[in-house]
């Protein structure tokens, strides 16, 4: 965190940007206090830092990346509440998700205020027309990840015939980068695109971002799948396992392990994904158990480390001014964060 | 219909862009079907209609309008998904909705999907900033209208405890008025004015444009109202009564009704309406019979020619060619229609 210091003053702009796109004049005391809920929630503000440091490293200013730095930041938001919603989750950030607290109806209207905002930073933005169309396809490409993410769970939906009858049998590494590719990095890739494009910048060095960006998002995500597993609940604020529970072979390290597990082990853990009911506390400790067993984490590693490096190599084409070495620092620190 | 058979052209040019915008190339086969379902449901395309007008009245061409009218049917397509959801309506034009179908958690995909299209059109529309603005305030607007929609119900979503707790114990006409102007107003004004803006008409034009976008929505609202509880299932396609199972107070229909009735029966209607179990067939035809034995119907229909007069009125300050005549016939229209 005390790398992100420093850009204190950006991150409060950005945040009273979002609030007042967000916000209209008459808007009543409830409906404020759901979308401050719904934005202010202790989240990292690495994707506005992103923006704008993409922006500095290719000549541009604070300025210009302003709006669509917020606009991305809504609809990271927006995502995350229509995720929590799908996915059932109760906490996000040590506290209950917009639809635990709220209820399933409110947050999806809150969801698409969101959205809406986002857009309409987009249309204020500096180059409204490319970042319109560059937010569309990050939320088109976000929505198509997402549907596969949920098609590679093994178990659950039992009310969603649709999704029981479509689920993957068996989901390769390729499926995976897939998804990750739509879900994730998608949104990473936008986000450093965005900067360049603000910066009217050369195609060449927004290609660049875009590579850098792209590359660290999967790394990103392969970090989150580790966390789920070996992270520690009190400092993810996140419940530890949850992708075990929900049954999801759209992880990366549930992958390798399975990969690596011999037959019998195979057998055990695939029938525990794939079992109707919800899995007991033993049960969960006993996939995970299973997992730490193999070398999974150590894998996943290595491939993180393999997206870092081509992040870094993207880099190398760009001015070697001081803010790149604040996105190489980023780089390095993604697969060490503990949340 | 036979009103829009001549127009088969241009709705046929708004599907085939509506279906380029929202489908990629290597789309699989499952996705295609999915986003097919979502927006090729024997819809009335009376949205895209209504901006092709608007435009046409005021001098513009069918091309200058074409993308911005294929966005705001996407659009309009994005709310239908997510307000089933929200109702937990499971029949839409005679078919599954489209959660009932794919499942909630799909259903969240495609929605996201077609909101994102949405912009994605208007994006490459005559005049893309504008335009994206006006989908941005709709949808925050329709986002607001939904949730008072809720807040309206006297019953139901045990679950959410947020709803349950920040119920309308009362809802007045002016509550309604405002509810019914973001939710579906909102909509149909942003379309015609959509035509205007595309047209390069005059902020006069605009503004009548606009004026007669609101009234006739209010005014299908209405209808939509009455329909739901003196409509015929066989020709609406959907079910009768829907909003009284639902315990919306957000009818015109009801409301007048109730505030029509006498001590007991208002008693006894406002009781089965706040009841916490599912109302029976017995007691949903209870209070079907209670509201056709007062005058909501015709007086909701009064209110109805109000805003049709309103709407007719605000079309005299407009170029009077053979266009204005179309959307003079489509005002008449609104409270005739059946489904």
């Amino acid at each position: 965190m005390g790398l992100f210091g420093v850009y204190e003053g950006f991150i409060r702009r950005v945040d009273s940007l979002v609030w007042s796109l967000l916000c209209d004049e008459n808007d009543s005391l409830g409906l404020r206090e759901l979308l401050r809920y719904s934005v202010f929630s202790g989240g990292k503000r690495i994707r506005p830092l992103l923006a704008m440091l993409c922006c500095r490293v290719v000549g541009g200013s604070d300025e210009d990346v302003l709006y669509a730095a917020a606009g991305i930041e809504l609809l990271h938001n927006y995502s995350l509440i229509i995720d929590d919603i799908i996915d059932r989750s109760v906490l996000r950030r040590g506290r209950p998700t917009v639809w635990k607290k709220f209820g399933v109806s409110v947050a999806q209207c809150v969801a698409a205020d969101l959205a809406a905002s986002a857009f309409r930073a987009a249309a204020l933005s500096k180059h409204p027309v490319k970042v319109v169309e560059i937010f569309a396809r990050v939320m088109k490409r976000a929505a198509r990840g997402e549907m596969l993410d949920i098609l590679f769970e093994q178990s659950g939906r039992e009310d969603e015939s649709y999704v029981v009858e479509n689920r993957f049998n068996h989901v390769t590494l390729d499926d995976y980068f897939q998804m990750v590719s739509n879900k994730t990095a998608a949104f990473i890739e936008a986000t450093c695109e965005i900067g360049g494009v603000c910066a009217d910048a050369s195609e060449e060095e927004i290609e660049a971002l875009r590579r850098y960006g792209y590359n660290i998002g999967v790394a990103f995500q392969i970090r989150d799948d580790i966390l789920d597993i070996f992270g520690k609940a009190e400092v993810t604020g996140e419940e530890i396992g949850k992708d075990l529970r929900t049954r999801k072979l759209g992880n990366l390290v549930i992958l390798l392990a399975c990969e690596e597990m011999m037959n019998e082990d195979k057998r055990r853990f695939l029938s525990l994904m794939r079992k109707n009911e919800e899995l007991t506390n033993y049960e969960l400790n006993e996939l995970i158990k299973m997992v730490k067993k193999t070398n999974a984490e150590e894998r996943a590693m290595g491939y993180g480390r393999n997206f870092v490096d081509n992040a870094l190599c993207a880099l190398r084409s760009l001015p070697q001014n001081e803010h790149v070495k604040q996105l190489e620092q980023i780089a390095f620190f993604i697969l060490r964060r503990e949340k």
